[in-house]
């Protein structure tokens, strides 16, 4: 055995340990993910087709089943070096708070003014637009992470940027909105009166606070009616995953640096961009045969797409404008129950991930919210990072597998992704303090009526 | 001349490489500072009487004018590991888009979840409380960073904290307040019901929505009425810029590291927390004859106590209830007009500080607020992170002087400290951007009537 070095407790890689490219886990799967379809004639969509709504390098991008490593571009990754590498923490004053036997790491994605991993796709997507010599990108946001990370990459590059953001969450949430304007974002709420389907969702719901689903139909209709825009997506796509690799990719390399081997690896998953960018390159080593991993996806109760959906075609957004992806799914129309983790509140998942989870490769497990803001907390007072909702749903699971560990005695190594910071999420903490906080769950009927509604794909 | 090194975006020193000590400007200062008075009986006070407010260990270290270094106790440096070393950004993206020939680095220190720098001194003040068996600390907090830091030490130490947040602040800021509620810590609105000082001034001034004098005098009155307690403040005193004086070490190591220079140092001045913490080692190098810098100091013009204030004794708080202090100071009545930077709206300044300033050591410039945020907006498009309105100030200066080598065609040195995260302070942001943010700035007949109401002191 090889003599064990001191861990500190903050990993850092030198600049020149920087990935220099992505890892494209497609490339190992023997089951490839399934392609988008049409939605008119349900036929594999062409590039030439995905070129109407996505830049053309991203189409290859999201088409590349065999590539496994893409280079990335030397502006992107010079953008990455402001914010990265991100840290890969050793939780020593958790593990000792929980007096468990279990190593515990976290890789830290919060760093940065987006206050998630987000940036990482979003540089790369406003990259190949502003190299295509688009004018600008339109785009949805939920809680704001991904809004404003792109508003960042697109004010670093000169580009335009339209966000459609949830109609609640921008009431709520009117300091998000706020971020974004300082990047120079325009911010509309959704649905908006802009729109042909903003106005058609508006006329047949009086009233909406909106959803993710509609933002996406509205930002895409923009996308497609304005000569020199295209769309970007924060999240599901095969091209997100890829960008976010670079998540797995430095927290390899900071487990290399000092032989550390992880037993389990954990992260929340909403459209799955987060995990799929931690795990890729630990999955392809599974793939491979070449190491064994328990790889587990938290996702919230009330929006459980892996746990309780089911594996077929459904439409990715409410106007059914996008293509249709397989993927596991509550059903388009599914809007869970008031969550706070708005970046978990999408009724799909990635199609990469459907597929590596019904292949058996991974687990899932579902978590309620008041159990999340439990562990939140608990983390927050040790290791002095206030995490998003979002991630704290992957501290809970990893919290409850340190104390399993406590009772077997089993000194095994966790590594869990923090994708954020929860500064603009004191409205969902004070519910939990004041206890305000609902654990609504749906019931078997109520999946069962989205899921009757699926489309009819041969 | 040395071959010069690459320098990386980002300069992290290695957990081995972080100071051990802190470095106690005072002992190489010819002029120490004004020892601090009784107020009563105008005589310098004892560690006897500063041991009623105090806990023992500061007291010593507020007194000691002769000690270069003293040793950090391990347990402050293992929670340092937690959040530090703080990065020493080389700020490339700003330098390409000013355009200018000057070299400018930054030391940032929002990496935590308190935002600033304010935890270093929170943690050192918890631990002495810990460590002397006390029960609990109170403190006062204007715009949050203060009080939230303190909340973070104590949970980790798990000491009872008790913040006195001025009343304005705590119905403007409720997700601050929300962040200090996650740490543990009880947070009243000042001034309050609860105090002898509090209820005189509700009923002096009804409707006041207070101040940080107020808080001050509230804080200690609790602190003194209370046994186990004991008041901790976070800036103005020696103590606090002997524990900020972790900044400016790390600051130096990497400046040492890649064999750097720096010709300017800037850093935004309150009670002077960061700016005195920041310069101290570079101080140290230009008292003992090492080295020169050209050092300033940034204020807002609407609280200008360095650039119009007197060098004189005066009150720290409003209930007079706290030892007299020799500072450059504005009047302990004088409230500053709205601005957005309350880590600076102090009437006073460190009696260190104004030493040096009065020594001719170091300069200061005052900025007005609108120019201050289009500073801060500049630096988040290319840099990425979203400023404190107290740090932009510094922005200000650095960006003013990179302009000025543009001119000149020099190839200066410029480094400044990044004290802070603007998450909670969108409210500014959005101010600023509507067009609805004044730049008062105080009459020479106004500070004149201030000035009249100081003590008088032989």
């Amino acid at each position: 055995m090889a003599q064990e070095k001191k861990i500190p407790y903050k990993i850092y890689l030198e600049e020149s340990e920087m990935p220099k490219a992505w890892y494209n886990v497609r490339a190992d799967m023997k089951n490839k993910p399934a392609p988008l379809l049409n939605p008119g004639t349900h036929q594999p969509m062409t590039a030439e087709e995905l070129g109407g709504v996505f830049c053309d390098e991203l189409v290859q991008q999201e088409l590349d089943n065999e590539n496994a490593y893409i280079e990335i571009p030397q502006e992107i990754r010079d953008f990455y070096k402001m914010y990265r590498p991100a840290p890969l923490v050793r939780a020593y004053c958790l593990e000792e708070k929980l007096g468990t036997p279990a190593k515990i790491y976290y890789k830290f994605e919060g760093n940065n003014t987006s206050g998630s991993h987000k940036l990482n796709s979003a540089i790369a997507q406003a990259y190949y637009a502003k190299k295509q010599g688009l004018k600008g990108v339109t785009t949805e946001t939920g809680a704001g992470q991904w809004g404003t990370a792109l508003s960042m990459a697109c004010s670093y590059l000169d580009l335009d940027c339209k966000v459609y953001m949830v109609k609640v969450s921008y009431e709520q949430k009117p300091f998000r909105r706020e971020v974004m304007r300082v990047y120079g974002a325009s911010v509309t709420p959704s649905p908006s009166m802009e729109t042909e389907i903003g106005r058609k969702i508006n006329a047949e719901h009086p009233g909406t606070t909106g959803s993710l689903g509609c933002a996406i139909s509205e930002a895409v209709e923009v996308s497609v009616k304005n000569p020199g825009y295209r769309y970007v997506l924060g999240s599901v796509l095969n091209q997100v995953l890829l960008h976010q690799s670079i998540i797995g990719l430095e927290t390899k390399a900071a487990l290399d640096k000092y032989d550390i081997k992880p037993d389990i690896i954990i992260g929340c998953a909403g459209g799955g961009s987060n995990l799929g960018g931690l795990i890729s390159p630990f999955m392809g080593e599974k793939l491979r045969g070449e190491a064994d991993y328990r790889i587990i996806a938290v996702e919230p109760a009330s929006c459980p797409s892996f746990t309780r959906g089911v594996y077929a075609y459904d439409f990715a957004d409410t106007g059914m404008v996008c293509p249709l992806a397989k993927m596991y799914t509550l059903g388009s129309d599914f809007i869970p129950s008031a969550n706070h983790a708005g970046g978990l509140r999408y009724h799909g998942m990635s199609p990469i991930l459907s597929q590596l989870y019904d292949d058996g490769l991974m687990e899932a497990v579902s978590v309620e919210q008041t159990k999340v803001f439990e562990a939140a907390e608990q983390f927050a007072r040790v290791e002095g990072i206030l995490p998003a909702p979002e991630s704290s749903h992957a501290i809970r699971v990893a919290i409850d597998e340190a104390l399993k560990c406590k009772e077997t005695g089993e000194e095994k190594t966790i590594v869990f992704g923090l994708t954020g910071t929860g500064y603009f999420d004191m409205v969902a903490y004070e519910k939990f303090h004041d206890g305000k906080m609902d654990d609504y769950i749906p019931t078997d009927e109520e999946l069962a009526e989205y899921r009757a509604k699926l489309p009819k794909i041969d």
